[in-house]
């Protein structure tokens, strides 16, 4: 990798930080953040203005550029990446570490009195605004507002926002109408007495809708916003989706309908005009609710007496206690997707030992065989193939410059998922082709003790997630070990692979409570720098749990795995389970022989079937 | 408990609302919360403002008087208590119900429209004001600081704030000299770049300056503000405590000193009108650190632009670990307290079969043999000696009205603890002095597991009390079992018996970390609505802990046990603990025996002796 130069590019910024045309009044500092305007987590090649300007393009970072100055802030995962992609015109500032600054604290240090630090409001979320300018405004800087971004202006070949055609899902795939959902939300808003709901989560409109797109790369979305009054329905759409028959059809946007579910098909572009007609208009005792993660754009927009907002919104909510239909969904879409891992670990086992298969082969394999399942759409998320030394860095993703060929000597660690129509996977599974240490076997029997102590948790309803994240870490701190990354996200429903509001992290607090239907990832894993990787990663489903006592009528929970592929026996070192985790890892491949065997033999794939067969042999105690 | 007739003083209390006299224009509601200008868990008898209007003297409440309504908001612990205590004037709000109001949304919903609600500025800590004066303002109303608190306009007969002679602590008790601790803090203050730090919590004074007193009761404190400067110590403190020449000895009050260590001894009413100076004379950039539980009225004698807040002081951090003359000392203190334990149980055994020893005899007799031993001061808190249902009221304090007497029926819980000289004691046994059932043994196995489980913890350096918090409730859960309270808090060395930063809760995110040489409480319990509570709880020490792997050298911790008073054997299942378990309760009750049994011997306390070495006898599984 070589840095990408950007001595021309800063000098352009800097002039058009001066340009009247764009500015009311010159600004010394411009912030370039890695979002977009609906705070997505993967975004679209249009929305990489940081990753233009700097030429850093990890997940997460933020870019800000003075006259003198141009630093990047990012985590503890990106900083060789950033060091290795930004030139000498960047300073990179290492977030976690105790000396380095905030964003706004390095601001305050390095600008003349009296600055203006400039910001697109449709990027910078109102939360973060909100902080920003406070510590500004009491240093004596002024935060302002730039409308059009500046590093459009100077990007001459920014690509096109995507704009591809929609995806209608019937009530088999999603259980519940968007009709019946738009209901559930105004009772919701009823609640709370709010007149007015503005959806600015890609994956919310899409819920919404009971609609997918493919606007932007792994998340099956589509650029919209939409207005829920009590009353009316708006969509703020582009393009000739609008177009399709079926959409139409689906949307029902050519029948007669009562009037408050004739959804009113409005340009993008317009939302922010339309929302500020909405905020003029509103009488005293009038409440608008938004997310707290919304634009600053957007949250001006209704005048502040007027606005309520959650960090978690009610479609948030909703969309992750996922229906009868969705859990079914999901449930097939990781029986296929196990059959495809069935079919490339038989592969990979045969392949290894010849030394032709590298981490991008292994991975495009694992694409090969899940495109061949039914109702296949895409990835879930880029492939994590990694193997030896790869492996214990946390978001790998092989390059040309840094793939490995896959050998009997080394641990191999894949981290893949899929988006299917009727459900989206995300699996990892570490595995050895040769003869594992017994120190290699140590600690994947650590992490796998991890593993099953999440997956066969019982706790109360109510339980918030990251009351359980100590229960994955408990063995590996018996023996001085841990992992630097949380134990579980949310997963959606062919939706987006991380989602709020649950999930099982020491990090989080602010996490909505399990409950029976939501689903997460467990994915407790061990690394050593410079030499191998270690996770083991089920998606697992919220279910009731029969206990004893049933916390006094309160009910009890526990997790039921939707991952159904064979966790490697010969990782373990079987006297270091007790007899219940024993009886798990039995139990767990008995249940992957019998469901996924049947579709193995169904499909025909006789020799991944005896692949599983074999893999899934009961384990005994060693004497 | 019949209820205080509250009609009189309500009539009064809306008098002096309209007053001139005491408030500038009429307040249509008046606050009145539970605390003293410190902020302190425990007050004195002139602090319960709120006890004194509405008669309810549950430790957590918040009055409010409107010219129509009087309020009350409390938490589950005081339904029954406040609906007992308080006239029908009074209308209870059940705080953590779904339907009760905050007090600001009740505030808006009963208010004619611009009203101002009134609250004595130095009892309302700032980040609450904060809270609640944005509510009322966006609903057209004001909060307002009432300088003279109006409940002491009408309470003829207050007592007088107490004023007590104080104790001063050598170097063999607190390891660290006040001049030590003020260096250690000025360092801290120029790390931040702040010129101030205002003391305002009492055992933050206490600890600073070596000192102890009795003004409020269980906690070894006195009434005092303190305000550090990089240069000056001010200590502001009432009464001829100055006199004495041990303690002006001690605070080298008549030695020649460097100047930036002579104490200025200031009239503890000057405190605001001080800091009002210091506010006064900051230059630009200047800083005044203070915690954001001060009151609003000591935040606001300092302008905005120069106030450091934050929610946990550098004093407050440090107090919490203890050296080792402090460790040493709770040792001690924990020795001494284990044989009065002893020899109470011992008594016990003998008495309560007779049918005389009633809950308030045996609390008593508790404080009767802890007070012979070397350097008692007093209880550490109000003692819980509860059998049967009484059990399951977890605040529960005997009191005539509800003694009960303990019976060979009945489980007997009794939780309690003393200030030594040299440390602070919180121990809970749950005791049962004939056969238990099956169920009552299987409960109590689980907490005693809960209790293993936090207490063997072993877990990386950096790591916060929260994250430990479900090892306690697992083998609770697996059965549909928990308890509705954290399970442990921060000790001082006699000091507070409860103190901050850090603590073992699912409640708390802005724990700190822990780190060696704090002091926590480990106390997992089970209630039993109506039938019996079981709770066991020790003292422990954090300490570093010898780990095969150690984190890649971050370290390891886990806890020591300093309470060493025997866990009844008789109430144990032993077929439901593990054999790591089981060897835990065997090495326990081996050091109990040990440690504690040596100093039985010495203090020729035979009895007790023979008592501790039957209850301390190893545990074998039955085969």
């Amino acid at each position: 990798m070589s840095p990408k130069i950007t001595t021309e590019l800063l000098k352009q910024l800097r002039q058009v930080m001066k340009n009247p045309r764009y500015v009311q009044e010159p600004v010394q500092a411009y912030i370039v953040p890695s979002g977009d305007a609906h705070q997505s987590e993967y975004i679209a090649p249009c929305d990489c203005r940081r990753a233009f300007i700097s030429g850093f393009d990890g997940s997460a970072g933020t870019a800000i550029v003075t006259e003198q100055h141009a630093a990047m802030w990012t985590d503890g995962r990106y900083f060789l990446q950033a060091a290795h992609q930004m030139d000498s015109n960047w300073t990179l500032m290492k977030m976690g570490l105790k000396d380095t600054p905030t964003q706004e604290d390095w601001l305050v240090s390095v600008l003349p009195e009296g600055s203006k630090v400039g910001v697109d409001p449709f990027i910078i979320p109102a939360d973060q605004w909100k902080r920003m300018s406070k510590v500004l405004r009491s240093a004596g800087h002024d935060l302002v507002p730039v409308k059009e971004n500046l590093i459009d202006t100077i990007w001459t070949d920014c690509p096109q926002r995507p704009c591809k055609p929609l995806i209608t899902l019937d009530l088999s795939y999603t259980g519940v109408s968007w009709r019946d959902k738009i209901i559930a939300l105004r009772s919701k808003m009823a609640e709370r007495k709010v007149m007015w709901f503005v959806v600015t989560a890609l994956d919310e409109v899409a819920w919404l809708f009971n609609l997918r797109g493919s606007d932007v790369e792994y998340n099956p979305v589509f650029f919209a916003y939409a207005v829920i009054g009590m009353n009316t329905i708006r969509l703020f759409i582009d393009g000739n989706r609008m177009l399709d028959p079926a959409v139409r059809e689906h949307l029902q946007l050519d029948s007669t309908l009562e009037p408050e579910f004739k959804i009113q098909v409005l340009p993008y572009g317009s939302i922010l005009s339309e929302l500020q007609a909405v905020g003029a208009g509103l009488s005293p005792k009038d409440k608008v609710w938004l997310s707290d993660k919304a634009s600053y754009a957007l949250t001006e927009a209704i005048p502040k007496a007027y606005r309520y907002l959650t960090p978690y919104t009610p479609i948030c909510i909703a969309k992750a206690v996922k229906n009868a239909a969705e859990t079914e969904g999901m449930r097939r879409a990781h029986i296929k997707d196990a059959v495809a891992l069935c079919e490339l670990f038989n592969w990979l086992e045969k392949e290894v030992p010849k030394g032709t298969v590298t981490e991008i082969v292994a991975a495009d394999k694992a694409e090969e065989f899940r495109s061949q399942q039914k109702d296949f759409v895409e990835l879930s998320f880029a492939t994590i193939s990694s193997t030896g030394p790869n492996g214990a860095i946390i978001h790998y993703k092989p390059v040309p410059e840094t793939n490995r060929t896959l050998s009997v000597n080394e641990i191999y660690l894949l981290d893949s998922g899929a988006q299917y129509k009727d459900g989206t996977t995300d699996v990892t599974r570490t595995m050895h082709f040769g003869t594992p240490s017994a120190y290699e076997k140590e600690c994947f029997t650590y992490v796998l003790k991890g593993h099953i102590a999440v997956s066969a948790a019982i706790f109360p309803n109510g339980t918030k997630g990251h009351l359980l994240d100590s229960f994955a870490r408990s063995a590996l701190w018996d023996c001085g070990l841990d992992y630097l990354h949380g134990t579980g996200h949310g997963v959606g429903s062919f939706l987006n692979v991380h989602e709020g509001p649950c999930g099982i992290s020491y990090k989080t607090f602010a996490d909505e409570p399990l409950e029976a239907g939501m689903i997460v990832s467990d994915e407790p894993g061990y690394y050593e720098d410079g030499s191998f990787g270690i996770r083991i990663e089920n998606v697992v489903l919220v279910i009731p749990a029969e206990t004893k006592y049933n916390f006094k009528n309160r009910g009890s929970l526990t997790f039921e795995p939707l991952t159904l592929v064979p966790i490697q026996t010969k990782m373990i070192d079987v006297n270091l389970l007790t007899e219940k985790e024993l009886h798990w890892v039995n139990e767990y491949h008995r249940r992957c022989r019998e469901v996924v065997g049947a579709e193995l033999e169904r499909q025909g794939r006789h020799e991944a079937l005896r692949w599983l067969l074999r893999e899934t042999e009961p384990l005994a105690r060693v004497q």
